[in-house]
């Protein structure tokens, strides 16, 4: 089967085996993936992966549990051992064996097929088409947001980038009538807030500094949270979501001075994603700028890190 | 009067002014004051202060109201507006218009006298001393954490630097009973919890990474933090009380990928570091390395820079 595959920072479509599943596994063959921000860092060395890139997908069960079988399923990422100390205090997604599709030890979702724990699939409802599947990863990981800080109607908050995660992240906030402001530095994907009715600013507008209850660093740059820690008021809140390549390098002196809480932030809640894209209460269709195909290879990822595209899709099969 | 005061990053004893009591100020004439790393740090130029140096102090009000006049006091260091958005939400020591005593926009404790707000003023009992007292500013750092994350008896926590905050904030953390190590590199200072019977470790023979729900960073240096992030579990807390002039240059990976929570923690509660004292529930007495005059100058702050030392203490007057 073809697979879109990085190895030693080179990227580039091999042909290699259907993958066998194992006993609790599913064989699934996929129809549709999203190219995401930790795809493109992955590119440049975050995490040393090596293996067939992307874990964004929609697919059909082909081998499995007659449960699954032919169902249109979407996955998470972490497969988890169930025993160790993370797995059996109710943290799995921190699983200390754990791997991730197409990020740590495990093939992703660029290929004809991947392999995944059967516990790991969530049949996808008819109301949503793979379009909007495809968004189901990135999505949980904006509401992973709000189950981790409480997010209140009267609250300042501030999401700071603008590219695909904060796009979701600000959608996802502004359900919950906070004052929130998606501050950015691209207009091509601020205009697609300013015609949902959501308040965007350029980053250098933003004159209030320490005002914010609450910023979200979806930035995926090292130059985010000297930025939020501008932003952010006194015991406020911020939650990172950046993981890059890079080093960070920060004065931290404000968040100690001002007792700010910095939490990390990675997956989230499949199950309420599905609930969102089902109800239409975040809109994702017009976040996809491009839609490719496997054997354009390399340049899926050349195309996915211009600055005017949003959500790159790529077709697999026919 | 004769004060250390720093002008440029110059270290020298002045003479200056007594100063004059705003209405609702008391004049304390000092007795005793104590270096903390801060005092150092503003050396390096942390906080970029001119005046007068220290914020640890006893001391006796020569000038205040009855209430007050003739007692020995202790007193905070955040003196604020009463007014601002911070003061009216109970935060009040994050003032948006604070001055800090020997660190922002307020002279400090290093001097024959100094001024502060009635209201920041606490009494000291005379079950303690005048060398206990000067322990009050940072024990009450060190309460601080306790105040910000529930430390319970099973927990596994790791006091990371076993400087002057650290062995305050170990000997605090040993009386939830949690399973405390003192991670340190100072053998000297080490010694202290080891008669004391808390667990310490040298650095380099901690092993475990990833095991400790809490690490409180209290090394003053901008190494902590990448090490108390190898150290803390995933979705575990680091408190840090580090402020230091250099950036910190940090892989923030593990932050996000762990959903480890990051804290900012300053000043605590006085009235409660008073009762620690009181009940001589924690010990001060031996961390006090050397004993100096005001007249000794810029040698105080040399002085406690040494690596051998702990707590040195700076007697004002006769």
């Amino acid at each position: 089967m073809k697979a879109l595959q990085i190895h030693d920072l080179k990227i580039h479509v091999g042909e290699i085996p259907i993958p066998e599943p194992g006993e609790n596994d599913v064989l699934i063959r996929v129809r549709l993936a999203g190219v995401c921000a930790t795809d493109l860092e992955i590119g440049r060395g975050y995490a040393g992966f090596n293996g067939t890139l992307g874990h964004e997908f929609v697919g059909i069960v082909e081998r499995g549990p007659a449960a699954l079988k032919d169902k249109r399923v979407v996955g998470e990422i972490n497969c988890v051992c169930g025993k160790c100390d993370m797995c059996t205090s109710g943290l799995a997604n921190h699983c200390r064996r754990r791997s991730v599709v197409g990020i740590v030890n495990r093939d992703g979702a660029f290929a004809e097929y991947l392999t995944l724990p059967a516990r790991n699939c969530h049949i996808v409802p008819d109301a949503i088409s793979d379009e909007q599947a495809v968004f189901v990863e990135p999505l949980a990981a904006a509401l992973q947001v709000m189950q981790q800080v409480k997010i209140e109607p009267r609250m300042q908050v501030a999401v700071l980038g603008t590219g695909r995660l904060g796009l979701l992240v600000s959608q996802v906030l502004a359900k919950r009538k906070c004052s929130l402001t998606a501050i950015g530095r691209n207009p091509n994907t601020m205009r697609f807030l300013d015609r949902k009715g959501i308040r965007t600013s350029l980053l250098d507008d933003v004159k209030s500094r320490e005002a914010f209850d609450v910023v979200v660093d979806c930035t995926g740059s090292p130059e985010g949270l000297p930025i939020a820690l501008q932003l952010v008021r006194p015991r406020g809140t911020i939650v990172m979501k950046t993981t890059c390549k890079s080093d960070h390098s920060v004065d931290l002196t404000a968040l100690v001075v001002n007792e700010v809480m910095l939490l990390g932030s990675r997956c989230g809640p499949f199950g309420e994603a599905l609930s969102w894209l089902a109800r239409k209460d975040v809109d994702v269709s017009e976040m996809v700028t491009s839609r490719m195909k496997l054997s354009d290879g390399v340049e899926i990822m050349r195309k996915a890190a211009q600055t005017d595209q949003i959500k790159v899709l790529v077709q697999i099969g026919d």
